[in-house]
């Protein structure tokens, strides 16, 4: 079966999904009788079009190259589109949007919806802010709405939520969900100050030039909302109580580790009240974690506590949730 | 939407599921537009059968007072099927076999996927013995053939090796997968032999009178050949290579304690390779589970290492896996 699909954002994850399609080619054709068109990819200068596939190889050696795909014009047309005339002018089976975060991207996922194409991205707001009108939309499109990468990146938490545990009823879940709060506080277990902690953190491009969307506690926020609205039901973002991890201080740190304890920027997610705030927990705890490694603790009546845990981060580990959902776009159909 | 059930085993886990059925009623219906009506149960002694549904608070009351449904003759006609007969006869949607492990029980299964039934089971053997003719005639028949139960209870290792992860290739997934082992090998940490340890988890019910299928390895072989079969392909059981936990001595324990280590009895899962047996772990590895605790950690290509942990055993842990595959098989209809 030959699957078109639209790729707007040209960035790390959307050149890692690139490199995956690109990769596993014959593997897609063998395991799920799949084979990907690429009719569309755009980065912020401009989008490439056509409509017979474009060459991926040659998308990432121009990216690479030039940064840009608007010195592409030799061969393929170059365009200015707006995500939305993406959305609809653009024929594909999948939509996919790996740009950076942006609430407006629903409206590109509605019109994506109305013109009958499935849309998965790693986008986070657009979930917080806009879940109930793109459920909605989507369902009634008969298309599906997936975002596995926007949580704990491949690690599927999403599809463990919305395919497992049918017959439980979720009672909480706990998490970490941000590795660069993960990174800081490993540092000042190791003696640097919030500071220190914070300029390596930049200096490795773990954090961002504006550190905030991290340290405050938002990034973490977005996710713990967007796993209640899988968990449970909408609910407003205004009401999820934030706390980042800018007080926490050497001496925390330190009285922390004298009891044998970490500490770590923890979401918690309950039916109605979801919180995030730096919380010491004991190294034995499966919320200890370290690195990039995201978890998630489910407790549930019925099961009681199930702990997954793996990879938050990372262009593969992206890439491997925009692929798995394209798929799962398609198989059934 | 009315879905009608067979119900084959009235031990814990068939009482088990009627209990969720029973306290769950409302819930199901308001979160998932489902009714569930249990046209028959059979236990050992015979099968109790009404096309407009029995009632399961009766029904537990009756197994728990006289031991046996035959004796529920007042209320409702007593039945003598082979589940060869219930399979064809009981008109079900969903036929639901929780009798104890048995490879003949495929040939139910294969009657059942022809009279258009789904099938949820927690019966091993049919998958380590017949896993294609299965899934080919579920496939070829429209319906579904779901097994959570049958690996890590409720814990959702089947369906998260199904539904995520499809743009991985697996590389391996390593596990301990019985919980007996477990139990003993932590005794012996204790500073008990191996046949104290057993008889103490044979007095607390935790092993069987014949504790040969844990101890042995082959209940964790034969769910580690399931894992193949899904992750992979068909594999024949007779490649497994199996060696149990009964040649470890009480010096192999000390031995291990000493270097801060654990011994587990693990299984390994590779293409075209399984293995089973006792080895040395950190006690920081998520492999140096506890209780009744099973773990899976799974590497693949895009993703490393994923890690999922939850309870492997017990009643509701077992049911929660047959009650969500059973919603699982009707939710999308």
């Amino acid at each position: 079966m030959l699957i078109s699909l639209s790729l707007l954002g040209f960035g790390n994850v959307g050149r890692g999904v690139a490199q995956v399609l690109l990769e596993k080619k014959e593997w897609f054709r063998r395991k799920y009788g799949l084979e990907f068109r690429v009719v569309s990819i755009s980065d912020s200068s401009a989008t490439i079009w056509d409509e017979s596939g474009i060459d991926l190889m040659e998308a990432l050696e121009v990216k690479k190259t030039f940064g840009s795909l608007s010195y592409w014009g030799d061969e393929y047309s170059i365009y200015h589109l707006s995500p939305i005339d993406v959305a609809r002018k653009v024929e594909s089976d999948v939509f996919i949007d790996v740009t950076p975060a942006n609430p407006e991207a629903y409206k590109w996922y509605m019109e994506a919806f109305r013109m009958g194409r499935h849309v998965v991205t790693s986008n986070k707001p657009p979930l917080v802010f806009h879940y109930v009108e793109l459920i909605q939309e989507a369902a009634m499109r008969g298309v599906n709405y997936r975002f596995e990468a926007t949580v704990m990146a491949g690690t599927p938490i999403i599809t463990l939520l919305q395919e497992s545990l049918l017959g439980d009823e979720v009672d909480s879940i706990e998490g970490v969900f941000n590795g660069t709060t993960t990174f800081i506080l490993s540092e000042m277990e190791k003696g640097l100050t919030f500071d220190e902690a914070l300029k390596k953190a930049q200096a490795l491009g773990i954090a961002e030039a504006n550190p905030d969307v991290d340290i405050k506690g938002f990034d973490a926020a977005y996710k713990a909302t967007i796993l209640h609205n899988v968990a449970f039901e909408p609910m407003s973002f205004k009401k999820v109580e934030i706390r980042g991890i800018d007080d926490v201080s050497p001496e925390d740190i330190k009285r922390a580790k004298a009891q044998g304890n970490v500490i770590r920027l923890v979401a918690k997610i309950e039916k109605k009240r979801v919180s995030v705030e730096p919380v010491e927990i004991p190294k034995t705890s499966p919320l200890a974690v370290y690195g990039t490694s995201n978890v998630a603790v489910i407790k549930s009546d019925l099961m009681g506590e199930i702990v997954l845990r793996g990879a938050g981060a990372g262009v593969k580990e992206t890439a491997s949730a925009v692929v798995s959902d394209i798929i799962k776009c398609v198989k059934r159909e």
